[in-house]
């Protein structure tokens, strides 16, 4: 049963994960100092997997790798690399090694490549590139870091508006050095605008005399080369672009983006929201112990003052709790149910505000609609945990304590979970990095006060 | 200076989003009941801006314009909107309107587009289709949810693999019924089975006797019929494809998927992560308050049910919570601490997981980072709690133990954030749904227990 074919199938597996076996291989191979061997693991795989194979064994077994493996995808692999150990791989490898890896690249690459590394490493890459590339990398790299133009690629095929089909083909047909991908030709008039664009679908299909006027998308989109790459990512998930012409403030043609660079930035903006939302910075599973410990610690210290704040909150009513013990155990549920709502809340606050589905122009009913389930959501738990403290402690006042200030925080918790995203985003303030911070502290305080204060005044 | 090319410039909007005067001009023209004036409104915004303006508005005055308006590019915005409130619009619209809109669809669209719907509404819309059509969407529909068999368009240009670039070229040419949308021509054997692609641009920039074998892509992937869409989305994404080939059981082509369609799918699925993270469901702003209180209970719910078990272990200590009340105002800090540290971990963890960057060939290395990374900045925070407890209730005993606690407990935080998305992860449960309750319930349990346990130790 078992034939090659089979065998092809396993090793490509069906859910793309990097196989426990090959990595095992090659670490005997490693272990054995034998290049041959390491040679025959690496290469049927992809350069986007042996970045990830980099990324998952790390430390002295990736510099045992690099000491013997010699390949003319290294180029490729370090294009797919995180950024942290991109810098790591490239001081490891010898200089010959890393010229002829980024000779092989294509100049965007090169671009995405050098810019986060420092300037020692930046020299060194850009002196091995033959001059012409170097200015292409060197024009690239004036843009502002994470815009359109460092996104762009130059190398594209464009014709004049008023040509036909048959000038294309021919022209297309002449050119030797066409790009390695492209999927459009782009019409530009007599000062370099672009004005339309025809996929190459359209043009194989029609006859030679037609011109390219008569074939152009609908879907047509200019992109600033200054515009956000997080924004250029929007518009290509938006309205379905596949590319798209980068003018200049001129209006005037400087490159083209293609939809596959446009992923990999919607991916890593994600990637980041995500991350952010829970108090980690631009982490990867590459990063050494002592990068994760730094990248953490401002936040856990962000999270430690609003802690003493609430502990302050705590601290006010002494009094009271040392009368009824039953409050101090209690009280951390008030607190955690408004985290959870305000969380709740703060994050479909963020997605909405990031998908441009928020805006000034629905602000407000959105806002009713989280308090209103909040209160909703408060109204239900508050008699579920009022009849579980009325059978645990047998004090109806303490149960109809506990019901008001749950009802309350929920309250709060979509009121602020809402309000505070939306703040932030006007302050250009990205809320994804610190909504999490203020909404757990308002509600931590919240909760705190309005139990415990209503204890002290019915109680004592 | 303000000449029409700016004010399209200006209506264009930077940043994307609806600007707001559009909605209020849309808002007038809506009470005035001015269909002329809504049309003019609506005309020149994308279907995508179109479907986020109902999103955005919403209710009584959604209504009142599906009421008013007709456009043949209803079809196009129904496949754009939120599923949610897809449902709402197809019952409003009168059939005569549905069924227009609907026949402009392609077949992958279509199947978009009837999927989610319930079965009135999906018979509904078959039976708008000719019957070519309407087959074809009944197939695709046989294919499981969320399977690339629902991903995929059925319409593709695919050559046997011996043909030579002019004798595909004038098959092109001769094909009248072309892809809206193609980039790749696909090589099949006699037995229609794909065995590689040739880009357009390739095709076209060779000679005619040239044969498509010479000029095959290496990114060439095939795409079981059956994958789950997740999975496309991240060979996609890893493998910078830009089409991939179906194939059915028998490696047989049955249809292709093109990168924007991936592209939708990793948006959705990051969207998707990002709220269960929150432990929110599939929500959307258009959501009703009644849809988003229904879908926010249940983990509110389990956060309750873990909110009480934290109590419980509180409540094991009331009597040295009535001796010495500071434990009662400090106890929250060491907790919120540990469900910090605990959230930055599984955060990383479940990205990891998802990206195929944390696999059992890791996993040691990085828990071993995770909780020493954890223990160091516990040391820290430890310290300065530490002595901000020593300043503030002038106890040693207090200042020791809250430094021992906080250590311990983000040491744990460490070691759960990393555990239990893993362990999730091989019950084959999403670890973006379940992991955040597990992890705060360990280090609250463990934060009360250690703080409060140690103290009854020492101070009873």
């Amino acid at each position: 049963m078992a034939d090659s074919q089979e065998l092809v199938e396993d090793t490509a597996d069906e859910d793309y994960a990097l196989r426990r076996d090959v990595v095992e291989t090659l670490f005997d191979a490693l272990d054995a100092e034998d290049p041959a061997r390491v040679a025959e693991v690496l290469e049927p795989l992809h350069p986007a997997d042996i970045a990830d194979l980099f990324e998952q064994i790390g430390g002295s077994r990736l510099r045992a790798l690099l000491a013997i493996w010699t390949s003319d995808e290294i180029g490729a692999v370090l294009s797919e690399l995180d950024e942290g150990l991109r810098e790591d791989v490239i001081d490891a490898l010898p200089q010959a090694v890393l010229a002829d890896a980024v000779r092989d690249l294509d100049s965007d690459d090169v671009v995405d490549l050098v810019e986060d590394l420092d300037a020692a490493q930046q020299t060194a890459i850009l002196d091995v590139l033959e001059a012409p590339d170097r200015v292409a990398v060197e024009q690239s790299l004036q843009y502002p870091e994470y815009s359109a133009g460092r996104l762009m690629q130059r190398e594209l095929v464009k014709a004049p508006e008023h040509w036909t089909v048959g000038e294309t083909i021919d022209h297309i047909r002449a050119e030797d050095d066409l790009p390695e991908q492209f999927y459009h030709v782009i019409l530009i008039d007599p000062r370099m605008r672009p004005t339309g664009y025809v996929t190459l679908g359209r043009i194989m299909g029609a006859h030679r005399d037609v011109p390219l006027q008569d074939l152009t998308e609908d879907s047509f989109r200019k992109i600033p080369v200054t515009q956000p790459e997080s924004e250029v990512a929007y518009a290509f998930n938006q309205y379905h672009l596949i590319s798209a012409p980068v003018v200049d403030e001129n209006e005037r043609l400087v490159g083209v983006i293609t939809i596959d660079d446009a992923m990999v930035v919607l991916d890593e903006e994600h990637n980041e929201d995500i991350l952010r939302l829970a108090g980690v910075g631009d982490e990867s599973v590459s990063d050494s112990t002592w990068e994760i410990t730094r990248q953490r610690f401002p936040w856990l210290g962000v999270n430690l003052a609003t802690a003493i704040i609430a502990s302050l909150v705590i601290s006010l009513f002494e009094e009271v709790l040392t009368q009824v013990v039953a409050l101090a155990v209690l009280m951390p549920i008030v607190a955690s149910m408004g985290g959870n709502a305000g969380t709740q809340s703060l994050t479909v606050a963020v997605r909405a505000i990031a998908t441009k589905d928020l805006t000034g122009s629905n602000a407000w009913r959105v806002l009713r609609r989280e308090v209103t389930a909040s209160l909703l959501n408060g109204a239900v738990f508050a008699v579920i945990m009022g009849a579980v403290s009325l059978v645990w402690f047998g004090t109806p006042v303490l149960a109809g304590l506990i019901a008001v200030a749950m009802v309350i925080n929920l309250g709060v918790a979509g009121f602020a979970g809402l309000l505070i995203p939306l703040a932030l985003d006007k302050l250009k303030i990205d809320p994804a990095l610190a909504s999490g911070t203020f909404v757990t502290t308002v509600t931590d305080v919240v909760g705190f006060f309005v139990f415990l204060g209503l204890a002290s005044m019915i109680l004592l």
